[in-house]
């Protein structure tokens, strides 16, 4: 169902589909714009970073401290916006980057955390996908996403647009002179993936809840599969790295319980193999998003990457099965992708 | 059932108990050694912190983070430890204060936090319940909780003296005399609240699943209170900031949707009453803690808090109600609070 890319039947499939175009259309103007953006920063300096932003935004977030700690060796945190909000915390900024992530640019308390942290002397940068929103304006410097008009309330092209825009911005501020031909590679593998089939949703036609788990640059691909999967099917989803599921939740994951694990390639996939045998022991039933034909035999229903990819990348081709799985699986619910009940596009609350 | 003081059935309902004397122990023990750590860390300086630990010990560390910021206005990161264990990260950390939390002090990840953290020139600090642990010899500086041996694999007792013993360090490092009379009356305000009925869990008997929710000093009161539901009882136990709620999971709230609310005093009340009303609306089957007996009506069975607190230290208060609902659920359902499935006490995972 999810291949028939010539009349998708939501606009949720439909972004889905569009992700090579955005992906490409990112590396070409955004390159260019993150590479100015990374010499004004290293420019004026800055010791930490504070990433600030909400839902989907806020798994991007997650990507991106992985990248600044692990590429830049830059210590980073994720903002609180409370913090700034409720508690109107005066912070030593000084000698912070700050940076603000909403695909509307209109998410209230990103945007007060942006202003706030300027006032108090941080170093401001804002990532939106649009430039005449309120948080460009509030930002010392803006990126734009550059994916075209999100209409589907889950966002699904703004989220790898924003973490391919984040590895850009972080190449860019390591010095980079082009990005890796890993990084201009990805729009094709997008597309190689996206005609891949996959069949395997009907058998989670009646799931309720479930276990969403992966390890380092993947765990925000485990909290965006899991937040797809509530805002579009009412799965009570469920994300936790490898290490935290083992410390206490292990005690939930009994036989049949459905847990979707992301085995991406690189550092994480060792202990993500051996959670996933411990999970098969136990008898849980294992959807697996991975390029491991041999992990893939451990799965009640895999969606096998046709494509290899370096690890800090692979956060961008592996969100999107678990896209697929939750718009598909919304379908079969009977249940509108497009219209999630209690939701608007921009959260106004903080 | 949760109120036999005198013969409690499971050791994890004896450690909830000991709860007072634990905290007038850190306060009596713990507050000399605060203030000798903190005269010691403020001699040496910091410009940020970073806070390592996992599971009970990292929604430990949360809460640290709102006080750092709010009340010593020093930005805070959480940790991800796969970046120093897996990926190896050389960050700049000449700085910054990384401090490890774990009850046993033998988490293999954040004890290696701590020891790279210390190589990388980070000044760093252990709070253990173990004052023999590897991780105690391996930081700068240590701090003791004092909690007494804890038996029961769902930490209780430790949790709470980790609040305290890091609000604790908190005061002493803006340069308190003496701790605030607030916390020196949380002893005898918990043994109030632990001597108040309640007989509500029955209605939850067959529950599979809960959000959790709260603001800002108290969202890791909601996380630890998921943490011990899913940990106890196996129920699908889901935290969210009241924010993060509203941006897509409030989706799948619906009617009949069990809901833990915590209700804290202070700046969260307003919009915490207003998601309350929020959740009514949809039908959801409310469980709150809170003192305030105007919102407890939109409760099907509230917790009411019978002492007042300030919001900073509410965490240590209102963490207890939510623990006896974990026990009480774990025990109605015909579990062993005591021996979940597939866990031990110390995490060894990395």
């Amino acid at each position: 169902m999810s291949v028939e890319k010539n009349a998708p039947a939501t606009r949720m499939l439909a972004e889905i589909h569009e992700q090579p175009e955005v992906l490409a259309r990112v590396l070409e103007s955004g390159w260019g714009e993150a590479r100015a953006a990374g010499r004004a920063l290293r420019e004026r300096g800055f010791r930490s970073v504070m990433l600030a932003a909400r839902g989907t935004s806020d798994n991007a977030a997650l990507y991106a401290k992985y990248l600044f700690e692990t590429v830049l060796g830059v210590p980073t945190a994720l903002a609180s916006p409370s913090t700034f909000t409720l508690y109107e915390a005066s912070m030593k900024l000084d000698d912070v980057l700050v940076v603000g992530i909403s695909q509307s640019g209109e998410s209230m308390d990103v945007l007060e955390t942006v202003r706030r942290s300027r006032d108090l002397g941080a170093l401001t940068l804002s990532v939106t996908n649009d430039e005449d929103s309120p948080m460009s304006a509030a930002a010392d410097h803006h990126l734009h996403l550059h994916a075209g008009e999100e209409k589907s309330v889950a966002a699904t092209k703004t989220y790898t647009a924003e973490l391919l825009l984040l590895y850009l911005l972080v190449e860019a501020l390591r010095g980079a002179e082009t990005p890796a031909a890993e990084a201009r590679d990805l729009p094709e593998k997008a597309r190689t993936l996206l005609g891949s089939a996959w069949e395997g949703t009907a058998r989670y036609r009646y799931a309720d809840h479930v276990v969403v788990t992966s390890r380092g640059y993947n765990l925000p691909t485990a909290q965006e599969a899991a937040l797809k999967l509530m805002e579009t099917s009412y799965v009570v989803a469920q994300p936790f790295s490898e290490a935290d599921l083992r410390h206490g939740p292990m005690a939930m994951v009994t036989r049949d319980f459905p847990v979707l694990a992301i085995v991406p390639p690189g550092k994480a996939e060792s202990t993500m193999t051996g959670l996933v045998e411990t999970l098969h022991e136990r008898g849980a039933e294992l959807v697996i998003v991975t390029d491991n034909e041999k992990t893939l035999e451990r799965s009640a229903a895999g969606f096998h990457v046709p494509v290899s990819c370096a690890e800090e990348l692979s956060p961008v081709l592996y969100a999107i099965p678990p896209q697929i799985f939750a718009h598909d699986l919304s379908v079969l619910k009977g249940l509108d992708p497009d219209s999630p009940r209690g939701l608007n596009k921009v959260t106004e609350s903080w």
